[in-house]
């Protein structure tokens, strides 16, 4: 096995020297990097570190300020637009997310638009915010478009993600992370490292065809919303991203459909952009706003123990609750360290070299 | 061809009769109706006077009220909660909505949880709503249990629809409509009436496997979210049943999961229920609490644009804006009438002679 593992600390203090190196201040620094961090420790590789250089050519390119002043451009008692000034996604989702949790402090609910962004993370990291503050948090983000609507060859939108984090008692939060696709980008690179197929059912060719070459993209090809196709629901994964799109950047004037900006900083911009940057949208609901936060908590235990206890299908040994998995993954990644594979290991070693930095040594096994 | 075609007012008047028959006030029936009805006119047949005499057996049943105090018994200033007093969705769900909107209108948003309901009819009824107040509008709702989690064989949510209805400029809004599953219930009972086989993918059996049978859901069955398997999404679909179920339910002191009380009033109320009848979720964002209206629009009319001048795959001419579909069968039924089967006929004439009511001759062709 080609993966080096390293701890959390480790990467965490390396994350910090090159967010230092770019520009950020002390404090973007901290959240950028456990912004970053917390992918890795969910288990969502293609969200963190190994995207910190994508963020540094961004910047290199001019794309992403690292000195951003991002502020409220328009409210009312329960909304706000935020204008992110390019700042990186990491650091202006979670402004934006503490103005929706700040507004629900009064208001009951706080509901923020973004504009002016780019790529944020994780949405879990956001909506998991308003946890701690016994809070529901919401978060959703566009993307550059990869799909193609149902009957549609073009890419129009983005994996365009939705996230939901809800408080339970004692029981772990309720976590719904997920792409509005059959499946996330982050899935494919990993088959295009392995150089193994994609199930049918997750992209098509440039004319339309499903296709399982997990390099199909590369060649005029698109992922696949939702339901895969018409007969199994795609046009509800379509409606769903496009609502994403909506409510991250017509409600903000954010780029939407096919001018959101690409994340590699090679790829060129798109022509005739309608708004700035890419959008975001978040939401924080206050669970007192709707009833004794006891009360709730006792049914979300009573909620999430009836369906773990469900009767399961032979082979699976249990039903899991939304965000199982990526908490279990967080558990053993603190314990036993984050694995990366050696050709993420080898980009962060060339931004370490250009920047004259340490990169750490992985850690014993 | 079986089906019986009438006109709009036919069915509107006759449908007014029957809800004054079983006590609604002369507002609640208005009310009912028009929300009844406009199923049948967007073509979501399973939803519209087909459900009718259901409602009659619920009243009959004891659980439906027809002359309920529906009332708010906690909110802040952008939510509330109501107690539907065992109302009939129909009109408790309008009463809702319009508190969202109200809230709305001071504090940007409004968001209200709904405890002891009943049936709503379509979602789109009342997130459209919030269109006319230049408003996005959202509705959800949960159901009885016919929907496996992933890896489940127990039935533990419904078919739980989201509508998102967000109003355009020049073009007509864009109005989701969608249950949570890869087939909504109403599907299937189209394929149940015709004695044809469901496509692979929308349900399994009662020990977890795939299949066709559209009667599946009688022997045991189960229908899937939407994704269909693991491999295809279904932990997506599922979570978002959840969180539909939880916004409805949990906020509110519903029952949930499989707590859920069924639509026929023949079939058993489920025992230990944790909540009050069933539970909706609405919201509704004023435009103008996050952009300039005129702005918004303008760019609602270009996403639509583009999104509807997008390449198609081979053999299919347009690709469809999320409520195209339900808009041209509203337009074509207002013109031509609505056509009923012959069992809904049947079903509808059995109440008119319970109540002596006159069951209106089909249209002249």
């Amino acid at each position: 096995m080609a993966d080096q593992t390293f701890s959390y600390g480790q990467l965490s203090d390396f994350a910090q020297t090159v967010f230092k190196s770019i520009g950020c201040s002390e404090e973007d620094t901290l959240t950028a990097t456990r912004c970053l961090l917390s992918a890795d420790l969910r288990g969502v590789d293609s969200h963190g570190i190994a995207r910190l250089p994508g963020y540094v050519r961004l910047w290199e390119a001019g794309r992403a300020n690292t000195t951003p002043h991002i502020r409220i451009i328009h409210e009312s008692p329960s909304t706000a637009v935020v204008d992110g000034d390019s700042g990186l996604g990491l650091v202006v989702a979670p402004y934006a997310m503490t103005v929706a949790i700040s507004k629900a402090r009064t208001a009951g609910t706080g509901w923020v638009s973004v504009q002016n962004s780019n790529h944020f993370g994780i949405a879990g990291y956001h909506a998991m915010m308003a946890l701690e503050e016994d809070m529901i948090g919401i978060a959703m983000t566009n993307a550059s478009p990869l799909v193609s609507p149902t009957f549609s060859t073009d890419r129009l939108l983005g994996t365009n993600p939705i996230c939901v984090a809800i408080p339970a008692g004692e029981e772990p939060a309720f976590v719904a992370d997920l792409a509005t696709t059959t499946a996330a980008n982050g899935k494919l690179e990993i088959l295009q490292r392995k150089n193994e197929d994609a199930p049918p059912g997750w992209m098509q060719d440039s004319t339309g065809n499903m296709i399982i070459d997990p390099h199909g993209l590369k060649k005029g090809g698109a992922l696949l919303p939702l339901g895969g196709d018409r007969e199994h629901g795609s046009h509800k994964g379509y409606a769903l991203g496009a609502v994403v799109d909506i409510f991250s950047a017509l409600l903000s004037g954010a780029n939407y459909g096919p001018w959101v900006p690409p994340f590699p900083a090679f790829m060129p911009m798109p022509q005739d952009m309608p708004g700035k940057g890419i959008g975001h949208f978040f939401g924080a609901m206050r669970i007192d706003a709707f009833r004794q936060p006891l009360d709730f908590k006792y049914h979300m235990d009573k909620w999430i123990r009836t369906f773990r206890a469900a009767a399961t299908v032979p082979g699976q040994d249990r039903v899991l609750i939304p965000g199982d998995p990526e908490r279990e993954s967080e558990e053993e990644r603190i314990a036993n360290g984050i694995p990366l594979h050696e050709s993420v290991v080898a980009d962060l070693r060339k931004v370490a070299d250009e920047f004259e930095l340490n990169f750490p040594e992985n850690q014993p096994a």
